[in-house]
């Protein structure tokens, strides 16, 4: 089964497309403005290892870790996001930016870094790209050394790394090298992971740390108490792990490749009898059922539902806490720093796409896909400036004033671009995100639809919805396919589209009909009564082979509210439209003061959307579809200094909002589009609803 | 101005009153049996000096703090308590063990201990009661030590406790041996504190870390980051703190020192000029008014406000994050572990009234009454049993299920007493709490009214209502003035007073109206239009030389909602009355599963009074006013596991509670009242509104 990295290069956006829009974006804007920043902040000179000033830095930021320490991974993944771009198209100036750097990476191989992931994925694609292993060799070389190090053997070290993503690069990996240390050593690392007892009877990182001469007491700052090993998911081994914990990112990570180690071994048969019938009701890619499960299996979806239902902000973000980067208690999911916390790191639901997408491959649900599309349009897309040179690293549901960092999971750390304020930046000190951004815009193909062969013919199961094609070849490269997909997503739901094959070979399409969807008309109608079987309806090859045009028509594009769990214990609503969550922001709603937190919304007044010619956004490519609620703004009795304890705010209190007289117009606008006209930085995604 | 350790002496409480009830409870049975742990537990030997291989803990909770080191604190305020309650009664084995223990801590004289302050207020008492200086020498020869020590000279050590405590006991002392080193002590200490560059151009604190060779990176439990040393309020000086910030009952403990030395310095008029115009409608407590202030009255009103509006619980606990058992940011307030904090120390809540009891000696304004009463009804008495053996340390408004201690202030500590189920124990490693309460309990007369003397006669100013009855020398000794209060507060509104006095002294008294009442009457009523001057009735001597029984009638004894600040982005209402606020628990609603998490309350149902055969409790002691709001419980439904983020839980969300068929009753009981008739520990003070 493809990986997205892979696979998309079969598909091709249409021009006018939502995404394609917003590719060529990163195209021409991004992938350039990356790469002069990473030249200016010393990034790139890096891998000729020349020493330099700021490398020499006492106090980092993260602490025990020098600032210079994942600077290859900001590199690598714009390599990696470089290479798929210049796939579609050249670039004189990027493709020479590429070469230089894989040719100062060769030189300077040693053994060294924590973030060889990140290089195995551009290794990876350079290889794809270049068809030379100029790259790929320099990194099998140091994954040699890393399989002679750690591992089970008397004389290795029984460890794994700090920050997850080798292994999932690994596994890739895999696939095309069919090396077996490399499938070893990611299932090394991963099973060995949070063992209580792996070195001298003590737990990895307790022995490291014994060996660095570190005091019980002696922590970095994202740890609240000593040896908090749940920050890396190392608390125990991930069999016996019951909830998502600790850093949001490497969680992500690190369960993708228990995915895809899963999906690995299932395909393999590589593991022993079932081990729990939870899972009785898999369905395989090609619409198959089975039975039995890994021993992996169990764990990997008690955490991603607990992340779901427990630990996920409407936007699809994930990580309330800023102290450790990730994840509060269930339910704990305030929407900013004036309110106890909120992260939602960019990188973080990244990593819920990556996830999501192995899911899908090892169970056909549409409730994977649905939060897969959720992160996309929402929680990633915001990231990225519309013109694609301004960043965002934490993604707050509400602004509030930028302040020294909060105690409590503030997000206002500079190092971390974090600000309490919607705004963007043009640059990280911890510059995970913006290319990281940039490559899942370069493999974003992938995430669309998987297709795969089996003895009932060709299958495409269509994930997402927008205007592109696909092509694949079949039958053993005898046969091509394309199908194509048209539409006006994510602003209307009618989907066009049109199969080709150069034979008669049977096709099977699956097509997602998404969680928030009221309902859904397919033309020319099913013969037959059809179901929805875990949120795909099946367009077997009888239908395909009749029709080889046909309309889906999903209807949900009115405006609708939405909340987080009655558990939260928050009084507010949002406002969504098909898949797009959106704001409130100070340039629409100008009588705003104090980030919306004395703004009420009555929620009986209806919303209606902003007719096209009141679309916001003026360049074309920056159009999108606000939302407005005539008089549906309640301003609160301003009583912050007035207010006791003794009657709810006035005497003989009776619960209710008082209501300062006038209400006001909002206006709404997608999440994604925030912070990009200027205005003071307040915004809010969820607002109180009126008493 | 007396204090209430002082007053306390001159009042008392009528047999039949609330307060002699619970009092009488501590005298009987809570003062023997806490003896008998302290006794159990190693604390009463300690003073002996004898090693034990108790106080070799190597991995001490409070790192590096070992545990025994506040130990001399539990058993000071122990005899501090006794002392309260032998002068009202005798009882041999209270009597013999302070002798045992004066006599040890005599012969154990050394100079250790941050704790001082404790013993320094039992030695007061214990000079007091048993009429010698068995406690009060060593003690004062302890404090010469410290003065030496401590203070600004080239050759002292520029410092100040870690516990704020010393310096409010060194001010009470100072008021009987006018000992000038005693309030100088106590004035470096206060404004020493937070000084930046105090040793060696360092903090006091880094210059002692560094002294001890701590590494930046290591630190104790309670601090989320290195040197959070607003952790004890020294972040900065006090003069420039704009919040209250950190552990709770330190910071109450300073401010209420604070406060002390402000009305020191301003009755000895020991200041230059006025700091501020902010408070220039001082009330001082014989009703007149003072323009100028102290520069510390500043910052003292100023975080007292941050404290009231912004950081303080409906039931006056204050201090929601478990890691530094104090202050989150503002508006951070929820109720319980499974919401994310909440903590509220019953320690904290003491402080609370310590602090606005000075407060009200410095500006008669019955907002700081107000908090009193609320603290001391509430947040202070729900931490001891009706039998007076249980206790609480951590007062959450709402329980959930017992759990590993949680990240996110979660106060599942059983080193500390926390539990995140409504229940009390028998004692706590940490046990500065149940000895508190007792010493609370031993002084409380004091709280309840203070009085004073000057050129137009007798005032007495009353604070609390109850039945009790105050007497006091006026006139150099001459003249004597009693008056007598009856009510059945804080059950019934009705206040009948009687005064005495041996001759035609002019007496002035005061009423506090408080502010949840909605109404009252002054009976006779007063010749003149009368107005509340900052919440207190003023009765002058023409009225009171004719009539001299009058009744005060409160009206605000219906049950009322009351709510958060809406900035808590919480959506409950709790249900008060009176000075009391309630709480629902299992053991009368026995249909609750969940810790009410899943019921809503239908806020148009009205609440109505159980009558009197109805009232809970049984023991004529332990009776209090239930209430019942028939048919208002809302059962949510349980979607916990289907929730999705597509459609705030069901499909076209429309943000509305989905309701379970079926209302139920609500029974609310006192909060303070809560944990005592068995159940499962479930309990809520706020309960979510239904939408």
């Amino acid at each position: 089964m493809a990986y997205p990295q892979q696979s998309s290069i079969q598909t091709t956006f249409a021009p006018f497309s939502f995404w394609n829009r917003r590719r060529t974006v990163v195209r021409k804007n991004t992938l350039l403005y990356q790469l002069s920043v990473l030249k200016k902040t010393g990034r790139y000179d890096a891998f000729r290892l020349k020493w330099h000033p700021i490398y020499d830095d006492e106090d980092p930021l993260n602490w025990p870790v020098p600032k210079h320490l994942f600077w290859d991974s900001d590199v690598a993944k714009w390599i990696e996001s470089a290479c798929y771009f210049l796939r579609e198209e050249h670039d004189k100036e990027i493709d020479d930016a590429v070469q230089e750097l894989v040719e100062m990476i060769g030189k300077a191989q040693q053994p060294d870094g924590y973030n060889a992931g990140h290089l195995i994925e551009a290794a990876y694609i350079h290889h794809l790209h270049y068809q030379n292993d100029l790259l790929l060799r320099p990194i099998t070389k140091y994954i040699s050394l890393l399989s002679q190090t750690f591992g089970p053997g008397p004389h290795q070290i029984h460890g794994y790394p700090g920050h997850p993503e080798i292994e999932l690069a690994l596994l890739r990996l895999y696939s095309i090298t069919h090396e077996p240390t490399h499938l070893s050593l990611a299932r090394y690392f991963i099973t060995e992971r949070g063992n209580p007892h792996g070195v001298d009877g003590k737990h990895f990182y307790s022995a490291e740390a014994e060996k660095r001469g570190e005091k019980l007491m002696e922590r970095q700052n994202p740890w609240p108490k000593c040896r908090s090993f749940w920050y890396m998911q190392a608390h125990k081994p991930i069999l016996e792990q019951d909830s998502v914990e600790g850093h949001s990112v490497r969680a992500m990570y690190l369960l993708t490749a228990v995915a895809d180690l899963v999906r690995l071994d299932e395909e393999s048969k590589n593991y022993s009898g079932n081990a729990n019938g939870n899972d009785s009701a898999i369905t395989t890619p090609n619409g198959g059922t089975q039975t039995t499960a890994t021993p992996y299996r169990d764990p990997l979806h008690r955490l991603w539902h607990n992340m779901i239902n427990k630990k996920m902000y409407l936007t699809g973000g994930i990580g309330a806490i800023h102290q450790w980067e990730g994840f509060g208690i269930d339910y704990f999911l305030p929407q900013g720093t004036s309110s106890g916390g909120c992260y939602a790191e960019t990188c973080a639901s990244i990593g819920v796409m990556m996830l999501a997408e192995r899911l899908l491959q090892i169970d056909l649900d549409g409730k994977y896909a649905d939060v897969m599309e959720l992160c996309l349009y929402n929680a990633v897309l915001t990231a990225m400036s519309l013109d694609g040179t301004k960043f965002t690293y934490v993604n707050q549901l509400a602004s509030s004033e930028d302040e020294e960092g909060g105690k409590d999971g503030g997000a206002g750390d500079g190092g971390n671009g974090g600000s309490s304020l919607s705004k963007r930046e043009a640059w990280f000190e911890v510059a995970c995100c913006p290319p990281n951004v940039c490559r899942t815009m370069g493999i974003l193909g992938g995430y669309v639809w998987s297709h795969g062969e089996d003895e009932g013919g060709v299958f495409v199961n269509v994930h997402l919805y927008t205007s592109a094609s696909l092509e694949f070849q079949a039958g053993g490269g005898q046969k091509k396919v394309e199908l194509k997909q048209e539409s006006n997503w994510p602003w209307e739901g009618d989907v066009k589209f049109e199969l080709k094959t150069s034979s008669d070979i049977p096709v099977t399409i699956r097509l997602r009909i998404p969680a928030w969807a009221e309902g859904y008309e397919i033309s020319p109608s099913l013969p037959s009564a059809t179901t929805i079987q875990k949120g795909y309806l099946t367009l077997p090859p009888s239908y395909t082979s009749h029709h080889r045009t046909f309309t889906l028509s999903i209807s949900g594009f009115t405006p609708r509210l939405i909340r987080p769990h009655p558990y939260t214990a928050s009084d507010i609503v949002a406002v969504a439209r098909g898949p797009i969550v959106y704001c409130v922001e100070d340039v629409d709603n100008p009588w705003v003061t104090n980030h919306f937190r004395d703004v009420a919304i009555d929620t009986s007044v209806p919303l209606r959307l902003l007719e096209v010619g009141e679309k916001i956004g003026g360049k074309e490519e920056e159009e999108y579809v606000a939302i407005k609620a005539p008089g549906a703004g309640v301003l609160l009795e301003k009583e912050a200094e007035e207010w006791t304890l003794f009657g709810g705010g006035k005497k003989g209190g009776d619960g209710k909002d008082k209501e300062e007289e006038g209400r006001r117009d909002l206006v709404f606008v997608p999440y994604y589009a925030r912070a990009n006209r200027g205005g003071k930085g307040m915004m809010r995604v969820g607002l109180r609803v009126m008493r």
